[in-house]
């Protein structure tokens, strides 16, 4: 099966050319899982203006590696004249609590002035979501038009849904669950116990610098692995071979898939903490929602056929949960082969369904 | 999706009480990729009795973590009465070439008296073959009734029917492929970082009880992450939790699909050498067929529709490979949920078409 190369153009662009974050104080937090966080900072960026209504505020939630550049990752939806029309919607990105790009996380400072690291205490997608409402009270902002976000990010939006009925009018969520299964439980614990399982964790106390950067590496190649569907991986790479002509025989990478695995972890690595890639991932694996009731936004539900991590049953699920709520609701499985991948990727077909959502 | 557990139900029984393995030495290998082994010695079991005709040999290849204790691995098709069954078929089972069950390989001893290590050769699944064949010969078997085996095992099996096309009447190959996918590589090279980035792995040179079993487990999680289908890790695991009622929020392990993954690969790193894994994931990887063209053979394809790492489309193209080489041949897919495993766990759909494939 042969995929236009042109669908796997990367837009991984987490890190604007000069920092245009902002960072709001939002006090300190109960942790729904028992712990407390002093003060907690959240990381944010803004494109727009929020009109005279007030209707127009948009709230972007990232995935486990994204951050609060979303006009970056999502460049292909978000944007003057995009589906989410920064022109005519005032959009916020903001990183996740418990990530290592602004919010605070594991590789914050406590109060001893130390980072937290596993000190930290463990934080729920409910936490994520009381600290973003928090943000979006400061901006001044009653009532989200939309909130959105894929995966992780649309596990968010889900219970921003559920959480503050009243403040959300609208929630798109693609490509993600209402609880991760087995599967989904599998892979992030396989990822966990290669950074766990390096000697440079140490227990969760590596000093700056010395980060577990192979435990990392290898648990987001466990990641990309289910990332892209068979179809996206042949097409993408096949067995064509590294800069060489002909198999060499050794142990060292010699397949295109190799190298690429290799990349993308070792590129993750620099740029993220390792405690955070375990926060996040447990604070997803543990989510879990069987109910919408009390929830009265409408829905917007995509996912795509060749996602075997994310896979559209889910999506339907989510849906089912959504009419039985009595909430409006559509689900749109979109046929692409790129595989969970395609979220990000596909600016086409979802920015469509996104715009006329977001406009009616 | 509920499953019969029954389906489940492991078989994984690799050492025999009391060690019924033979060994044959059978003489230097120039390696196909350029290396030389100057002995090669073969860990073999063997099961029933050669007929006077000599016609009744079934030699059984084992996939990447399997060996020479076929009637151990595949004891729902192999035993007296059973598909493969003793009572008519005299049964061999081998360690494959660069194992670590008794056959050489990288934790051998090289002739300087110390562990080869990473100075073994680089082996291919065509060098396997060929120690295997020579065994047979030693044997005194000419010509054998049925090869067979599955994933890596089909691979070899696969490779007889080529190389030796007049000693193999029949070979049934289930859940394996004429060359490793994109995916497949990238799942093998996930395990080898997992093992080669463990700092106690050495380069390959670590001292014998000091093997780089955390980088193992990982990678044999990766593994195992591959061989269930999402239906099955379902059924198995769900989301229930280990030895709890209620979720803890903790960084350790909650849920049982995570007890399991780390059971798993903490019992593989007890008892497999982390070198064998890199050797024989990369025989596999490299290994491709682009015609059976000269082999006559008669074949049996089998391949299950929940299998996604070795997906039906392989056993397919297998199939379509041998009609075009002129080959009788015969591909069956067959409906069960367990994903890869199946064609270990599945001894009725799978006894039933081989026994009637080895009688006529």
């Amino acid at each position: 099966m042969d995929i236009d190369p042109a669908l796997f153009q990367e837009n991984e662009r987490l890190t604007p050319e000069g920092d245009e974050r902002q960072f709001a104080q939002v006090g300190a937090l109960d942790c729904e899982a028992g712990g407390h966080i002093p003060e907690v900072t959240v990381a944010y960026e803004t494109w727009g203006s929020l009109n005279a209504k007030e209707d127009n505020a948009v709230l972007v939630c990232h995935a486990l590696s994204g951050d609060s550049h979303a006009i970056g990752w999502w460049d292909r939806l978000i944007g003057p004249g995009k589906a989410i029309d920064t022109d005519r919607y005032f959009v916020i990105g903001t990183n996740a609590l418990g990530g290592c790009r602004g919010t605070t996380g594991p590789a914050s400072l406590a109060p001893d002035g130390r980072p937290w690291r596993i000190r930290f205490p463990m934080i729920t997608v409910g936490d994520m979501v009381e600290v973003q409402a928090r943000l979006v009270q400061k901006l001044g902002i009653d009532r989200l038009r939309m909130v959105c976000g894929g995966s992780m990010g649309g596990m968010q939006a889900l219970e921003w849904t559920v959480r503050f009925p009243n403040r959300v009018a609208k929630a798109w969520i693609t490509a993600s669950a209402r609880a991760h299964s087995a599967m989904q439980i599998g892979f992030n614990e396989a990822a966990r116990q290669a950074v766990m399982r390096d000697p440079k964790w140490k227990n969760g106390n590596y000093e700056p610098g010395q980060e577990p950067e192979d435990g990392i590496s290898v648990g987001r190649m466990i990641g990309h692995l289910s990332f892209l569907s068979e179809a996206a991986f042949e097409s993408k790479f096949g067995r064509r071979l590294q800069d060489k002509e002909r198999l060499e025989f050794m142990l060292a990478t010699e397949f295109q898939v190799e190298s690429y695995l290799n990349y993308q972890g070792d590129k993750f690595a620099k740029r993220f903490d390792a405690n955070s890639l375990l926060y996040l991932t447990k604070a997803i694996d543990n989510y879990e929602r069987d109910s919408l009731s009390g929830a009265v936004a409408e829905y917007l539900f995509t996912s795509f056929t060749s996602d075997w991590i994310y896979p559209s049953h889910q999506s339907r699920e989510l849906h089912e949960l959504a009419i039985a709520a009595g909430a409006k609701s559509r689900w749109v499985e979109i046929d692409l082969p790129m595989g969970h991948d395609a979220f990000l990727l596909d600016g086409v077909q979802q920015g469509e369904l996104v715009s006329a959502f977001l406009i009616t």
